[in-house]
């Protein structure tokens, strides 16, 4: 369906495309065509996208192409490159519905901070994709769009809350695009498609989506990039916070992004400082899957390895359940009155998934929390920040390596345990996915395994290779607060010392 | 009572006593004798001080003078220097009752995280300074140590809840001390006694002092730094920030101490980059009294005659009753049911002004707040940040000048009218207060002002010159969230260039 030239486009990442497109070797129309034919294909096959934009993305394409004949530079870092945004981040003069039927017909009244600051960078918005009603699911259905599944297997969940997002970039219809995570919602799409994600620190850059529950402060969501590859996570990164976004957004913090390495070359050895990698096998609750776990074993083997670059340090988990506990109680605060409202509206039906998350044992009853009992909340919340960063402290690790759930991309309607990408909500860290290898005929056989109940058990019993034959595999590096830029250069030196991924699933 | 050695120690202020240990040109156990001699005065005059720790201040200053005489320099940047601290500011090993009387003989297990690093830079703690029952009071009486009065006219108040700590400055029992601030209960007796004091941008340095409402995040207390000097102020925060208290504080924002300065000099003309200075003259609900409007017009014609280093930009205050509104139902989120426990707990009285605050009719009755009427507050709260920190950008001022309150140090009783300080509370605004003048015959005569009902006449029939003769008036200088630098830097140089203060109360 693609021509030669179209899977050439579309294919070789951001910041390939970048770089020609900055040297006027190719248009920015042409550029627009390839991804919006390809993004088109996607949908066919996943059912990743609300609205594809072609007019408008290739109007704005084509006044890109006259301002490079003009000036023969670029317009800014991300001249021409089509972007895809989740559907809940707004974009002036288009639906705004979040993924409640009821809320179809909301019209944005103005550009979200960051898809602003993006399109004055030159991005054209070609495409938006789906989200989960609720938001609050680790897979991707509602009832205005249905299913979105997994390109790689579609018995399997592209995961969510950014799930169109993950199919639509797993398919190539996109390289690079918006998410955001308030438990895991970056991350999970990015593992379950083979792609790179970062969820920031909040506060970091402006967030702005909408959401059931404004004012209420309990857990911060962010919006963060998904790509291909991973370069242009830094590069979003930078550019946005070039636009000094702190000025107009009250809660933004004023800091740049820092451009000092935290791991150096050594001019000597040409290598960088070692970097002291916190290896957290399990969390010490539910016991990830064995393509998982050998994932995480081969990138800890070649990382031993390379001793003079990395030294491995074990990372026992501690308080993973009540850490669940806590966050599920404070996603919550009002009791769900506000999504059961937005369900209300249009009278649609809870979809399985959104009913199970907010069942969870820790949601207060309607009308919600005391507010003696949030301020406990609040306080557990506080109190696994601190020793979560005491024993960082003690054990002087720089970053964390760990699984980002489970399993691979879950079977449809399983995404489940949340533990593995919700506790680095709790604790405010910056955290980084990253494709590592696929499920294949190594993680055949027997699993050596006896799981210890409960949530754990539930997990044991669904493995079956057979059924995740062909899911990407990806894992987590995450540095503490504010450390966004560190673990974007420490994912940067792991992924080029150790050659990552080590399968590329999208081959 | 002291020798003239004595007091002219004692009176030099802490920057020159610092120099002058640190040359070795005098000892700390001579500085700390000289103020524990005064400090024990002070008390005797106004019942500013909780503890004085003669022993434990004098053993250290020993310990201090043996170091400097091993090692031929001093030990930090505070080597030798007596400070005070507020009481509810813990010391290991010491009550930390935070006025409440039930919690006498709770004793401090850990220092507090800025005592900590002021003692590792040397400082010495000699004094430990009076707070009233609930802390939320802008005056200092409680049922354990009655009532801290002005020392420069008994019959005010010294101002709170850090009114020992200015108390006991203001009679230069001490020149340089900790408070706390979550509606203005340091800029209040900064300004109520001739001094500096700076109320930080919450999570800039560490807080950690006692409170009731642990998990509570409506309102952010911070704690921060008092003298009667203006530039150790500006050594506090780099002290502190150059420990790194960020590693080991999740609230703290890993943000160091910038350098950098906002107005540069301009070599030609030797004089700093112009400042644009906006101007608040009343804050639209109710009118200072003559005096601090006649201290803030000096200092506007002032800055007007420097028009190279200075621009006045008028600004109108808007939604100061909303803001108040606002904050003073975050403050009791759960209704007060905390302080009305701490109290219970002795069965001491509730006090005037304990119960005026906690029956502010935004406070809600207990249990306290539904969630969502809570997250209905902190949406006002963010609308307000939002609107007021677009209105500054509109007006493109550096920094905003205005009343600390709206009289001199009030009549003892009467001090109810927070919004002047509170607002930058619910800003996030790091602001910082200095001496301008004191009331005197300048301000005899009618006042030509007619009030506008409520708040507004009860300040204006407060009013009357012989009420509040000598009585020191400070204004306020305030910067945008975060920039604790710029403040005080601004602050120097407006202190610089108009020869501030014009009058000195403490001559």
């Amino acid at each position: 369906m693609l021509t030669s030239r179209e899977v050439w486009v579309t294919e070789m990442g951001s910041m390939r495309l970048l770089d020609l497109l900055a040297r006027g070797n190719i248009t920015a129309v042409e550029v627009t065509s390839a991804f919006l034919k390809r993004a088109g294909v996607a949908q066919n096959l996943v059912n990743c996208i609300t609205e594809l934009l072609p007019e408008r993305a290739l109007a704005q394409a084509s006044r890109l192409d006259q301002y490079y004949q003009r000036h023969k530079k670029p317009i800014g870092p991300f001249h021409g490159l089509p972007i895809s945004v989740k559907e809940h981040i707004a974009i002036k003069g288009l639906d705004l519905n979040g993924g409640f039927c009821g809320n179809v017909g909301t019209i944005a009244s103005m550009d979200n901070a960051l898809v602003k600051i993006l399109m004055d960078a030159g991005a054209i918005v070609h495409a938006r994709t789906t989200q989960p009603q609720t938001l609050m699911q680790l897979e991707t259905s509602n009832n205005l769009y249905g299913i979105t599944v997994n390109p790689y297997n579609r018995n399997l969940t592209s995961g969510g809350s950014s799930g169109g997002e993950g199919a639509l970039q797993g398919i190539r219809g996109s390289s690079f695009g918006l998410g955001s995570d308030i438990g895991g919602s970056i991350r999970s799409p990015s593992a379950n498609n083979g792609l790179y994600g970062l969820k920031p620190t909040p506060g970091r850059i402006p967030t702005g989506m909408i959401a059931a529950t404004a004012g209420a402060e309990g857990i911060s969501g962010v919006l963060g990039p998904m790509s291909t590859t991973l370069e242009p996570l830094s590069l979003f990164m930078s550019t946005i916070l070039a636009a000094k976004p702190y000025l107009n957004n009250t809660s933004v913090f004023p800091i740049p992004w820092r451009k000092e390495p935290h791991f150096p070359i050594n001019t000597a050895t040409g290598k960088p400082k070692q970097m002291r990698i916190g290896v957290m096998s399990w969390d010490g609750v539910v016991m990830p899957h064995p393509p998982v776990t050998r994932a995480l074993n081969e990138v800890v083997a070649k990382l031993r390895e390379n001793s003079d670059s990395f030294k491995v340090i074990e990372w026992e988990a501690e308080g993973s359940a009540e850490a669940w506990s806590t966050i599920s109680g404070l996603y919550f605060a009002d009791g769900g009155q506000e999504e059961y409202k937005g369900m209300e509206k249009a009278k649609e039906p809870i979809l399985p998934l959104s009913k199970w998350i907010l069942s969870q044992p820790d949601v207060p009853k309607i009308p919600g929390f005391h507010i003696q009992d949030l301020w406990k909340y609040k306080s557990a919340a506080s109190e696994y920040k601190t020793s979560f960063s005491d024993k960082w402290l003690a054990a002087g690790i720089d970053v964390l390596l760990c699984p980002v759930g489970p399993s691979a991309a879950p079977i449809l309607g399983t995404a489940k345990y949340w533990g593995y990408t919700s506790m680095f909500n709790l604790l405010d860290f910056p955290a980084a996915v990253f494709p590592v290898t696929k499920v294949n005929e190594k993680d055949n056989g027997a699993w050596d395994y006896t799981p210890t109940g409960g949530k754990d058990t539930e997990n044991f019993k669904l493995w079956d290779q057979k059924s995740y034959v062909d899911a990407p595999i990806g894992l987590q590096l995450v540095a503490r607060r504010f450390e966004d830029e560190k673990v974007l250069e420490a994912l940067a030196i792991v992924k080029k010392q150790l050659k990552l991924p080590f399968i590329d699933a999208s081959k």
